[in-house]
């Protein structure tokens, strides 16, 4: 007999994967349909069997933010890896060059600091590193703050023996972007420089990459699955929300409130927005059931608001606020159709932010 | 040579091992003053050696959260394990009289179907276990609302074949909790039936413990590391924190603001006191730092108050909000003396949420 969803211990990270091959498929289509190159980002799902999913729907590689995860999915065979974050230090650039040896290796720089180490590290390693410019089109995290400074950083990198300028990086795509990105590309042009790539990201505004000017490549991780941020953001429904945690009521010793075995340790702490009002997960099958507080390893569920109340030992399916957070707690996940677990994977990356 | 802290790849969670015994003798001999029992909440540490410590320094036994933190601090030699926690579940009840046939046991019940479970499942596998009764003194958690129907569980509990009456359980110990419990223990006593155990925990109000009439023994987690939250609730001091996150920044394109690679993947989004406005952590060497937003492997840390800034590369150690959630987030851990680097473990119990 196959086994089943009701036989899973909870808290249990379950993925349907029929909502997740829609969820691929139509974010291919939409690139494909716009000539937008797809280099999904691997954070979310850090699963290589889904790489390779993603990779053979049309995307021309993947985006790893941490060394770790690079390593994980060039070890699963994913042979063109953007490492989209600054690495600094010799044992990063150690890895990132012994990566750079056996895959498609490409990163990115906002600075002459990590320029010079990626340039030291080919250098001495003998592989030339493609690197994208950073840059701060609003977001104030990583990034170069100007066009200009954009364009000197392009010119200094063009200079770096062992280093290839491979065009122009941003995150995440704002009203600023567009602007931002034409700037500096003009700049480029004028100093004789090429992006050959434009690279953008984030999936709640995915599908209006389209409309900025410049951008020739879309990097989005949590389309794969959704979560009740991209739900309220107005980038996914309910019904795209392909993972779930599901939990057991343990106790329910009030007439309006239940308590779960899924915390903080199974959810994460993130909040919807920054809006703890806003609680800490959806309870699928109770409309209007509210998490309210979190520990731990207990969810509080104020049901006032429900027609129905689960009782000790029902479970509940949970789509948490910020998937990518939350598939990070687990060391493994169920594929699920329908009833039916069809396998558990370990989440090979899990946990690996070095 | 030895290990040196500065050779490690970041983001890393070190363990500062003089104040880690500095905090273990300290809350032994509280305890010990005050004729309390200590069982130590392993969900902070889950590490078996350092339970193996806690005992060796006089704890009566551990305390777990979930079974398969149990499990793993059962295979490391801990003799007597109290699962704080409702057991519900056939395959939970399974795992319960598993660990029951190996070592000694004991766990809570705050209704009668959680009882009912316990009951069947000692029947079934010929084991006898030990229950507290789970009062809610005012956290509104799990626990019986009122001592009338703690005692009312308790006689219930006391006539079921296989299970033990052990005593009364709460957490936290607070203003209400003091005559809650003498309610409870009074209820008790009329009805003929005896609480041997008399079991709060929490690790701010630790040190009152001995303030509250009838309390025996003392379940504390968080102590053995303390965090920014003990720190701000007065439990502890800034030399009390024995856990640390250790970062690199990674860009420092503005004046007054670095980025660190340590995100909500390394130290949780957890808050202190639920006040976004206390930032995500505490920068050590740098006061006036503040840690203003994460993003999943960036922090981002404005530096205005500060009177000197890192540079790119640097290493800074953070302070999380919350240590048990952030032990959570890491494979490993490293055993740090000053600059060395003792021993790296793995971190045994991490994700076992199950």
């Amino acid at each position: 007999m196959s086994r089943q969803v009701e036989d899973l211990l909870t808290p249990a990270l379950c993925i349907d994967v029929d909502r997740v091959e829609r969820n691929l498929t139509r974010m291919q289509a939409y690139c494909s349909q716009h000539g937008l190159a797809l280099r999904p980002h691997v954070k979310t799902h850090k699963l290589p069997s889904l790489a390779r999913r993603q990779l053979a729907l049309g995307a021309v590689g993947i985006t790893c933010q941490k060394l770790g995860e690079a390593e994980v999915m060039a070890d699963a065979g994913c042979a063109d890896i953007l490492v989209s974050y600054e690495v600094v230090g010799e044992r990063n650039l150690g890895r990132l060059a012994a990566l750079a040896r056996r895959v498609r290796i490409s990163t990115v720089a906002d600075s002459r600091a990590v320029a010079d180490g990626l340039a030291g590290m080919a250098a001495r390693s003998g592989v030339t590193i493609p690197v994208l410019i950073d840059g701060d089109t609003g977001y104030h995290r990583t990034g170069v703050p100007t066009p200009a400074e954009a364009v000197a950083l392009a010119q200094y990198i063009s200079q770096c023996a062992g280093l290839r300028l491979a065009g122009l990086f941003t995150y995440p795509t704002l009203r600023a972007t567009g602007p931002w990105l034409a700037e500096a590309l003009a700049g480029l042009r004028r100093a004789g420089l090429e992006a050959g790539i434009v690279s953008s990201g984030g999936t709640p505004g995915a599908l209006s990459t389209h409309e900025v000017q410049g951008i020739t490549e879309l990097r989005v991780g949590t389309y794969i699955y959704n979560d009740r941020t991209m739900v309220r953001r107005g980038a996914a429904t309910p019904d795209d929300c392909a993972l779930t945690v599901l939990a057991t009521v343990i106790s329910a010793n009030a007439p309006d409130r239940v308590i779960l075995d899924a915390g903080s340790k199974a959810l994460t702490s993130d909040l919807v927005g920054g809006d703890p009002a806003l609680g800490h997960g959806e309870v699928v099958a109770y409309p209007g059931a509210a998490i309210q507080r979190l520990y731990e390893e207990h969810a509080v569920v104020d049901l006032t608001a429900c027609a129905r109340v689960p009782r000790v030992g029902d479970r509940v399916s949970l789509v948490p606020n910020h998937a990518c957070a939350a598939v990070n707690l687990y060391d493994e996940v169920a594929l699920v159709r329908g009833t039916e677990v069809l396998e558990v994977l370990p989440v090979a990356a899990r946990g690996r932010s070095r």
